[in-house]
């Protein structure tokens, strides 16, 4: 048995996200029917990150184990040639035995993207959340988002429904960024963490905007942090705006 | 009567081109339908550039005239909120009587976007040309483009079926840059003059490519313009990496 890690690329916009589902289209479904029509072999993929519906992901990455002759490169050549057009391979690699994507993962990387105007962007519209109006304060997002990189209690940032033994998480990084693209006004929201909590990026990313807006102070983050309680954070950001980035092992 | 001029950016994707047809959807089409729904009366718009099926424009240009009471400011917002979202009015001016957005164009711009790599993009799929394999020699195709700055016949340029009256035109600039977006391999070809035959862009990019490629030398370029013979030149490439980015009055 050999084992091999894939990272992998998708525009989620047409999937149910992530997790195999008997009736719906989702990224895992689509990655393991193409391998075992590859391997012709049932194989299942452990993927690091369980996207939700809608979410995208530049660098998701699986692990799975086969008995195979074939090298990485072929098989990455292979399963590109059968998947979608909205889903890619972007490396395939032999790891060794006993690798697991989601036990080994050390730190996640997620991009929330915002475009702010009075114009609804055209061709970033399904990669972001329109937030019309006026511009957001960019700088006063940044700067509440220092107060909460550090070791916490997420609880606050966490969506009802989610079974996690802890809520305690690190933050080693959050930046909030204007990067305009053709004309349109992105805003990139980059956190990076040892985990994190169901919907907790894109909370995050909904506090942030109350304070881009103006309707609540700088110092609010941290206290909504503070206080471990949900119903005092923001909403939670559409789907369609998040990214997982990176995930480091 | 009063004239307006409007600022219209799509996603061609899903169009059959700007101009309208009886039968399939166009941009002109939908731009019209909103209009007329707006006013409560048929008004025929007249686009600087008919733009070929999906080829998008972030910049395009449009005039109509019409009696009406309402602000440019109304006019925009309400017609926005009836265009399908992959399109969108960025701005509407009232203008003096007579201007007219197809005769006053004095200079265009486009960005011809390609990707190079041997991994396809996702989140640029409708918005690029995907070239398969090793890096293209930007620098190489850049200094190409230089020997085609400047006023000359072009007809070795154009495509066939085209009927018009002088092949001659001026280019102001030709840029060719590496724009990585995203972690996919962009390359913009962007180019401004004061006309383009029809399909120039594209021919231009098709024939940069091969530069780019290392199949034909630097100076190749001129050379074909020099001759006068569009089978010279290479390929038309496709049209969903071509962007009509700005129209100058």
């Amino acid at each position: 048995m050999r084992t091999f890690k894939l990272t992998i690329c998708y525009d989620g916009t047409n999937y149910h996200g992530w997790q195999r589902q008997p009736h719906c289209p989702t990224i895992q479904g689509e990655v393991e029917t193409a391998l075992a029509d590859l391997l012709q072999w049932p194989v299942a993929i452990a993927g690091s990150s369980r996207t939700d519906a809608g979410v995208h992901a530049f660098g998701q990455v699986a692990s799975f184990c086969a008995e195979t002759e074939l090298s990485a490169e072929v098989i990455q050549r292979a399963l590109n040639a059968k998947l979608p057009r909205d889903i890619v391979v972007r490396s395939v690699e032999e790891v060794a035995a006993g690798f697991d994507a989601i036990a080994d993962t050390k730190r996640k990387r997620y991009r929330y993207v915002i475009c702010d105007g009075l114009v609804k962007p055209i061709f970033q519209r399904q990669y972001c959340w329109f937030v019309r109006g006026w511009p957001l304060n960019v700088e006063a997002m940044h700067e509440a988002g220092q107060g909460i990189v550090g070791r916490f209690d997420f609880r606050s940032f966490e969506s009802v429904g989610s079974e996690r033994q802890s809520t305690v998480r690190t933050i080693y990084a959050l930046e909030v960024t204007r990067c305009p693209s053709f004309g349109e006004n992105l805003i990139y929201i980059e956190v990076e963490g040892d985990g994190f909590l169901y919907n907790m990026v894109r909370i995050i990313a909904g506090s942030l905007v109350e304070i881009g807006r103006g309707k609540r102070p700088i110092p609010w983050l941290a206290e909504v942090v503070a206080a471990q309680d949900r119903t005092l954070a923001g909403m939670t950001a559409p789907a369609q705006g998040l990214f997982l980035l990176r995930i480091d092992y």
